[in-house]
């Protein structure tokens, strides 16, 4: 029997799941685990949104277009003019999740053997997508030093090949919590014309940006709207992440076009998804605003939590909600594994995302774990202690 | 700036949509467009499933399993026993319709360059999904004058290379509406065991059979475990095709992990379906067994009239809800455009499918169209007569 294909061999196991079977026997065991590991946030998603899901009345459940119900590209339009961007509903195609916008986006712009740049750390399903349409990574590393901030133009240039179809960049990053600015989205905005490769950028975690710092889309660049590709989800925006609803948002028309084929394919994204999703725009501001000052609350609570505890080095993010922690251990994987299987302190323990999964180059982050501060303050400051005590107690275990 | 990639440009127009344009200036011109181009079924979602929708009391509509829910698999598992197949909740993963089942499946289990064999014609999306992963599509003809029959081993033994990775088949089938017997399942079981490769049987219509004809899936052949890739979906069985769930089903660990790398990647399942499709099961054969029989009544309507008109041939189909007609024109596609052109009648027309959209091989089906019975009896009786009708003056208009 032949086996399965060479590229999903080489795929790793995710970062936020290698040690979940720890943390379920951890669970078997009694010990209460705080989940650091993961971005599923507990805020309540808009009534709006779930009042029309039980609202509806119809009775036979059938397909929707391919390209996403009408009314509901509508209200994305209005949406990104509301971020000062003008994209007509043509523009947009809704996906099943930012993932699926991902994937065939990949697919539709790129063939086996092309490459893409990223910056590492990086969101690891990329890899998987990227290595599912049979493309290569190339990483561009960012630095926990000067907060994970874009490397100069001539860094990536120097990575330009006439294989280079497209920079990849996640903004603001998960998993390092960076946000670029005008300057830096401007130079990425030359290299992608200079060379005609595209900029993919991934604006989930748009609305939570913090410290006043405005949010610059790549579709804000002058003169770019062919190379721009942007992916859009209202997992994050409107807590539905298991609505999978999302976007792909292009004025490239070939691009539009190629992907539309694969949208046909696959028939149309979720029907009473895209309901939730068109009736959770009616919740605006009112709602996405007390939100994002509860993230920035519970990133201020954590960064303080982790500045207090010896030889834990980090870089304050500017949005999304995550943080990479460097932590004073000579392996981090081992530190998380070990928080799961050989601690726990009044019968809790914390589990991290241990970030030499988030990078491309062998041999980096090593040291670093990837935490969300998607947890209430008062549990991500028990989180925090619990970290401390671990940390003390592994130093004399090692 | 570079273009998008070949393997995308390459995807033709879906032959269910190539039309499309002309039916919406149809509309607009006030005819009423009787539509036998789609899959669409009139039928009513089971009430438990609408119900359940109703009911979720969650506040937060989060990430579900990426294998998707525990009790959706045992449901899945526990149907399929009643199909006389043991797959435990392990061996299936619930996916985002059997779409994303095909996909997945194909990247998972070959690498670019490799070969699939299928009969055609051929449902059109795998010719997608197979560009997509960068697959190359191998056809095997069926012929309308034996039914759409399987042809005989030695067909398949001669396509066979060593780049063959799988045989695909849908069954009962989509387009031609063909049957595949106890003998003929067997001897594709023979061909896949003998030669190592995977058979990935297409069974979404499995309870749209008709005339007390049995259904043989691939999962009943024996010593076929390691071979056998079944996709499935809720869509028809249950009228919810915009629930967008359906599920891979195989007993073969590689291809499960592999393919749950994926699922594992694009995170889950949407939520909202899986609940919906779970209660769906509850509906049973109260709910089943008059649906089979109301299209077993659509299909002898629509025979019955196509039957009736001079220069139509037909092969009876026995399962799903299509039907591939051979009309007395030169190019059915010119015919099934100039339907929706210049002919109208009472101010009604037809939509229907040019079928050379479902053959791979050039030239093949060019006088063929696929109707699908998805309209009640007396709309089918009224869209039969119109294609007399039609087929009357195009014979004095040409």
């Amino acid at each position: 029997m032949k086996d399965i294909s060479e590229r999903i061999q080489e795929i790793p196991l995710s970062p936020i799941r290698k040690l979940s079977p720890l943390a379920e026997e951890a669970k078997a065991r009694g010990i209460r685990v705080y989940h650091l590991n993961i971005g599923q946030p507990d805020i309540r998603t808009p009534e709006e949104g779930l009042a029309a899901m039980r609202a509806v009345d119809r009775t036979t459940l059938e397909y929707s277009p391919s390209q996403g119900f009408l009314s509901l590209r509508e209200k994305i339009s209005e949406y990104y003019a509301g971020y000062g961007m003008s994209y007509s509903p043509d523009d947009i195609i809704v996906t099943t999740g930012a993932s699926e916008a991902v994937l065939f986006s990949f697919i539709t712009c790129m063939d086996p053997g092309d490459e893409i740049i990223t910056t590492e750390p990086t969101y690891a399903n990329y890899l998987s997508f990227a290595a599912a349409a049979g493309v290569n990574v190339i990483p561009i590393t960012t630095d926990i030093e000067d907060g994970f901030a874009l490397p100069p133009a001539e860094r990536f240039e120097e990575l330009i090949t006439d294989r280079t179809r497209g920079i990849l960049i996640c903004n603001p990053n998960n998993p390092s919590g960076s946000l670029y600015s005008r300057e830096e989205m401007e130079m990425l905005g030359e290299i992608v014309k200079r060379h005609g490769i595209f900029l993919f950028s991934d604006e989930v975690y748009r609305e939570f940006v913090y410290d006043g710092a405005g949010f610059y889309s790549a579709g804000h660049i002058e003169g770019a709207d062919e190379n721009v590709v942007i992916f859009d989800s209202m997992s994050k925006r409107y807590s539905e992440c298991g609505i999978r609803i999302g976007a792909v948002i292009t004025k490239n028309k070939s691009v539009a076009e190629g992907f539309l084929k694969l949208a046909q394919a696959r028939l149309s994204p979720p029907l009473i998804g895209q309901i939730i999703a068109e009736a959770s725009f009616s919740a605006g501001h009112e709602y996405l605003d007390p939100i994002a000052q509860e993230y920035r609350h519970r990133r201020d609570v954590l960064i303080d939590g982790l500045r207090a505890i010896p030889g834990v080095r980090v870089a304050v993010p500017q949005g999304a909600f995550y943080v990479i922690a460097s932590l004073p251990v000579d392996d981090a994987e081992k530190f998380c594994a070990w928080c799961l299987s050989d601690f726990s302190d009044n019968g809790e323990t914390v589990m991290m995302a241990p970030a030499s999964g988030f990078y491309i180059t062998p041999g980096l982050g090593i040291d670093q774990v990837r935490i969300a501060y998607v947890l209430n303050a008062e549990d991500l400051r028990r989180a925090t202690a619990l970290i401390a005590e671990a940390l003390k107690r592994y130093s004399s275990w090692v």
